[in-house]
């Protein structure tokens, strides 16, 4: 049995022989224990081969030696935790081995990049390993003889770490996630070895001069709120070598009080990936495969260890929806206070991401419903770097659990090898990144920045107002198209009037010459009412447009609006999403449907309306949203399927405007705005008999139907 | 407190006490007696009305007397239940206010039908209201004084039964589900009152002589395997009448053995409703919203009252997903039963539903893996009269959860005013019953019997061949086309092989003219791959044709296949599926979706392949359907995204032929068939070195990659 103490980067002794001794009262940990052993259990199973590196990433000797180093990982842990010597045994051989081959092995023979690995093609995939494994003989040191761990030390370690750190001195020094794992696997290493050399590169770089490590990455790639900028779906992958690194740090050196630095911001990343999330999916910002969410691995890691720093209740919740733990100290206190039935629902509220290393290149606004039931997300961000789509002012929209207002995430069927292999397709850049294919201003048919990445990396867009207490923001793009900027101000109004907040969407454009401007929708339901026949393609279907993602959208139908208000209305899962838009004279709205110009249908079928006005300078698009009524086929009844909204109104008076939204029975909304962000500065405007005053930015009035009367 | 005894039709005074002491602790009684109390309270709160009826269905007085009816019924059980005065007073009120009225109406004034009602505008309205009402006043016996029954019996009970059963005799002996209704409300007064002549007529018509009443109407409307004609979803709403009197019946004169009647065929009636279902929905045959499934009220009725009944423990995982009981006797019995953990999963195997009333117009066979994974329908049933579709020999097919090869169901949307006020859509007749909306063939690009409900109630498909053992069925229609006949083989394939049981579909085609053959196959989920690149719509697209269903497809792409397999594989789910298909020379596959000529936008957008066979006397479909592998987007892996058949031949020596399906490594499935249907019959046939012998229509080989060599 285990006794001897480990340096216990993410599990001492202690900590395993309570998992030992508890795991059969603690369901969560003992499936997550039991998972762990079941697919170990198959893997030991099978003969072991360390073999010499030979293909490149997918081949034979790649993945071996990624389920090599996983299993001495788990191998020592389930040692640990079970007492099982067959583990010990299991892990110890197979480290051995390692220690015998590294010594004969030079850079990977199929490197293709600037940084080789030695058992990997590329050195990213090397500090992976090494994070694993010395986490697995970490728990082997009570049963690794002296002379077995001067061998492993001498032969692997060491060298390992010398090829990491001076070999590949570029990697490491790069702020960059592949930095990350670099530093993590040095770093880690060094807190095992009592090697304080490795410590102090892997936090302050090789020069320990702070102008690189651990220390600059977390300055330089979160932003003060925690926000990583190419989004949550890669933000959760950045993630785990922050955490595991800093948390073994925090365990075995507390004096560095990794979890304080800069603010806390790691601890606000683990939030923020939580944060920008619905129903347990991440809000698929820029590339972004849309199954992924909070029950990922990276996760698991990040809500497992920040429970343990907080006792924040709220992130059990999350663990619990996880269905799976950490074998490890933290994974333990979770699964120990789930048991004890401790966990309260996380507290999903309204926040502002900003962006950037110091806060100040725009941000991601999250504009939720007190009930949790509807979010609303506003991307006012930097680009994003190369995964990031061209989607300046965008926005997404939940409710009842569903998907309503969307973005198609990445063109990608990541792993299936008959979609070319897996990787991005050519429909990620000809569609998924266009603007066209996002709930944003289309000029002229060209994407942002004209879809060049160089031009849009030098700028953001920028968040001019935020609201928690309205539960709105304005946002404002200057720089996506020459001569146009737009502003956007959206808001999730809350109204004792209807059981759902309503979306305002009020886009003011300003420009000296006459474009055509385009406001796509992308929504996600079955149609079930236009407040006018539209025309409609019958027995021929045409593109939408040529280029610019133009070119992959049918032209289902057209309904031409001539300054009025007009609404289309959609159901989606049991409810229903009705669109109110007021259009000036020669608009249109256009209905169309993804997939054309897709020749290995490589696109799902999805369907937006388009807003278009043509040839003008300065306009607005002002809009309403609203979630209404059920469908209940089951028990056969439907309520309210049509909008309560029964007028829009816009009026503008200099600087400051009214948006008028007046609802069935009379009572209205009104949502006054001045185009001054100052949130002292006091407004008035009179309008139809009445005076609004308000003080600031925003205001939202409600009037009852006896008002004014 | 209510002691005095009621006949207790579902519920007696000793279940009600039982409920009343138990629902504390009887989760599932307790939800639903609350579900019962909130919204008869919230019905309580506004000001009693029984208006003078005027409107048709939807208006007022239509909805408020439907609401009146059930309140009653909910207001005296509730009393019951709850020991509560005031829902007692209410109820007695609400009842007198209908003696009030009744006396001073006549037929309705907005009857457009032969039948009127007094109450409704259709008789089968007043029907179903006695239904209710005349369990609510059976609760309200130990209220009620001698005056009040005997003035509500005079003045509304009596009348009521003499203007459903004498004034309106044509509807009361009719041989369909609103003589049903009739039966099943006069016949309850009947055993409430006391009054066996009710009784009697609603057993056995006004004439007493068994050519019509509740019996009869047990013969004539369900088959002898308890199947439905018009399909599971009118099935489930025929039942309730049947069920309801019945279970009364059964309780209060539990000498005519009503359960027992004709082989018991009213509990088979209700096994089979649960057994053409798949994942707790109805198999969407014929005219069906999709929707609906095991939790509608009908079933919560059918299930509880068979728990009663039989006490299969089956039952009860169906009562729990039901997620509600009947506040009944029988309900309180599967409360009871669930909360004791008694549930078992319900067995569903692979059965064949005969049609008609003399289970000899075909049927409908479900053949489903041992694991219920998998289910394979195939229908070769009769027309199933208006709400029929044309779609003889069609197949649906389920697995791991989902829908993979579909049926589109009925173009409707339930209650949805917006949506020509929720009824049957235009699109339900041009396409929702058309044959190519089908998985089944289409000569010509004519639907079955050209699309004419007359001619195709003449006659029924056939099923020549069921086999549980081999989970196969031979099934063929001569009908349809005038000079063509088609036979069609289906089989659910289970074999070590492969994780996933292989789904054979052999169709053999006989005409002595050319023409165009065409075997659709409505798919779910996003295509993965095809075996060759096909011609693909890119900035134009048209339909597919001009009438019968086709006018609704768009071309999206076509692939020419000249007497060689072709392989499409798509995603749906977590899962791969494949199609492998042998096509003669110059044969097509046409990638088709649909949504052309949709003017309101009615049609879901759903996707399809077409086999297309063209200038063709007899010839053969050959398929196999593979289910395989694994996308995991969370966990990041894709296991076996392509299919395992490598391979497929069919061998045709006269009357005799093989199936050949190779998979990777070289082991094969052969499924041998002979034209033959005795099932005695011997037969050998001998095929590249092999002899293959068999005895029966069908016999299914496995051979290992050694084999033959
Ligand atoms: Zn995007
Ligand atoms: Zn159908």
């Amino acid at each position: 049995w285990a006794t001897a103490p480990t340096s216990g980067l993410l599990l001492n002794s202690v900590e395993a022989k309570g998992i030992s001794q508890q795991v059969a009262e603690l369901p969560l940990l003992a499936k997550s224990v039991e998972a762990m052993a079941e697919g170990l259990n198959a893997f030991m199973s099978i003969d072991m081969d360390v073999p010499v590196p030979r293909d490149a990433g997918g081949g034979y000797t790649h993945e071996r030696h990624k389920k090599n180093g996983q299993a001495i990982y788990e191998a020592a842990t389930l040692y640990q935790v079970t007492g099982e010597q067959r583990y010990a045994d299991f892990a110890v051989a197979l480290l051995l081995r390692y220690a015998d081959l590294y010594p004969k092995i030079g850079p990977h023979p199929e490197h293709k990049h600037q940084a080789p690995g030695k058992l990997f093609w590329q050195i990213l995939n090397d500090a992976v390993w090494l994070v694993y494994v010395i986490q697995g003989y970490d728990q082997l040191q009570d049963v690794l003889t002296p002379e077995q761990k001067e061998l492993i030390a001498r032969n692997l370690l060491n060298p390992y770490v010398k090829y990491l750190s001076v070999d590949s001195s570029e990697t490491f020094n790069k702020v960059h996630n592949h930095g990350t794992w670099a530093a993590a696997a040095v770093g880690m290493t060094g807190l095992v070895l009592g090697n304080q050399e490795y410590v102090d590169i892997a936090l302050k770089g090789s020069a320990k001069d702070g102008h690189s490590g651990f220390l600059k990455q977390i300055e330089a790639l979160f932003s003060p709120d925690g926000y990583y900028t190419e989004g949550p779906y890669y933000q959760r992958y950045a993630l785990m070598p922050f955490v595991v690194f800093a948390r073994a740090l925090d365990r075995v050196q507390p004096q560095w009080d990794i979890f304080k630095y800069r603010d806390g911001v790691l601890l606000k990343a683990i939030y923020a990936c939580i944060n920008l999330s619905y129903n347990n999916l991440f809000f698929p910002l820029n590339d972004a495969i849309k199954d992924k969410g909070l029950d990922t691995i990276e996760l698991v890691y990040g809500v497992d260890i920040a429970y343990a720093l907080t006792k924040d209740k709220g992130l059990l919740s999350v663990a619990a929806n996880q269905q799976q733990v950490i074998v490890s100290g933290d994974g333990l206190l979770v699964a120990q206070a789930i048991a004890a039935q401790q966990q309260q629902p996380f507290d999903y509220s309204s926040m502002l991401f900003r962006d950037g290393a110091n806060g100040d290149e725009g941000g991601v606004a999250v504009l939720r419903s007190d009930d949790a039931k509807s979010a609303l997300v506003v991307k006012a961000a930097g680009q994003g770097m190369g995964h990031g789509h061209f989607d300046r002012l965008g926005w997404l929209y939940y409710d009842h659990g569903n998907e309503i207002v969307s973005d198609y995430g990445a063109a990608r069927y990541l792993n299936v090898v008959t979609k070319r292999g897996g990787v991005y397709l050519p429909e990620n850049n000809t569609w998924a990144k266009q603007s066209i294919a996002h709930n944003t201003l289309v000029v002229d048919e060209r994407s942002h920045f004209n879809g060049k990445l160089g031009k849009a990396s030098e700028s953001s867009a920028k968040v001019s107002v935020f609201s928690d207490k309205l539960n709105a923001v304005s946002v404002v793009e200057a720089n996506a198209y020459p001569g146009v900027s737009f502003e956007r101000t959206m808001g999730l109004i809350q109204t004792a009037l209807l059981d759902s907040p309503l979306v305002l969407d009020l886009m003011t454009i300003r420009s000296s010459t006459k474009h055509q401007y385009d406001l796509p929708l992308h929504y996600a339901g079955q149609l079930t009412y236009i407040s006018e026949q539209p025309k409609v393609a019958l027995n021929t279907m045409e593109t939408l447009g040529k280029k610019h993602g133009y070119q992959h959208l049918w032209k289902k139908g057209w309904l031409p609006v001539n300054g009025s208000a007009a609404q289309v209305t959609w159901l989606k899962g049991n409810r229903f999403y009705s669109l109110n838009t007021l259009l000036p004279k020669d608009s249109q709205i256009l209905f169309a449907e993804l997939g054309a110009n897709d020749p290995e249908f490589n696109l799902r079928r999805e369907n937006a309306l388009v807003l278009r006005q043509t040839g003008r300078k300065d306009t607005h698009f002002v809009s309403v949203l609203e979630s209404h009524g059920e469908y209940n086929g089951v028990r056969e009844y439907t309520k309210q399927p049509t909008s309560q909204v029964r007028g829009l109104e816009h009026h503008v008076d200099k600087d400051l405007s009214l948006v008028l939204v007046e609802l069935d029975g009379g009572a209205r909304i009104v949502v006054a705005k001045a185009d001054s962000v100052d949130p002292d500065q006091q407004h008035t405007l009179a309008f139809n008999g009445k005076r609004y005053q308000w003080r600031g930015h925003l205001a939202i009035f409600e009037e009852s139907s006896n008002d004014g009367k």
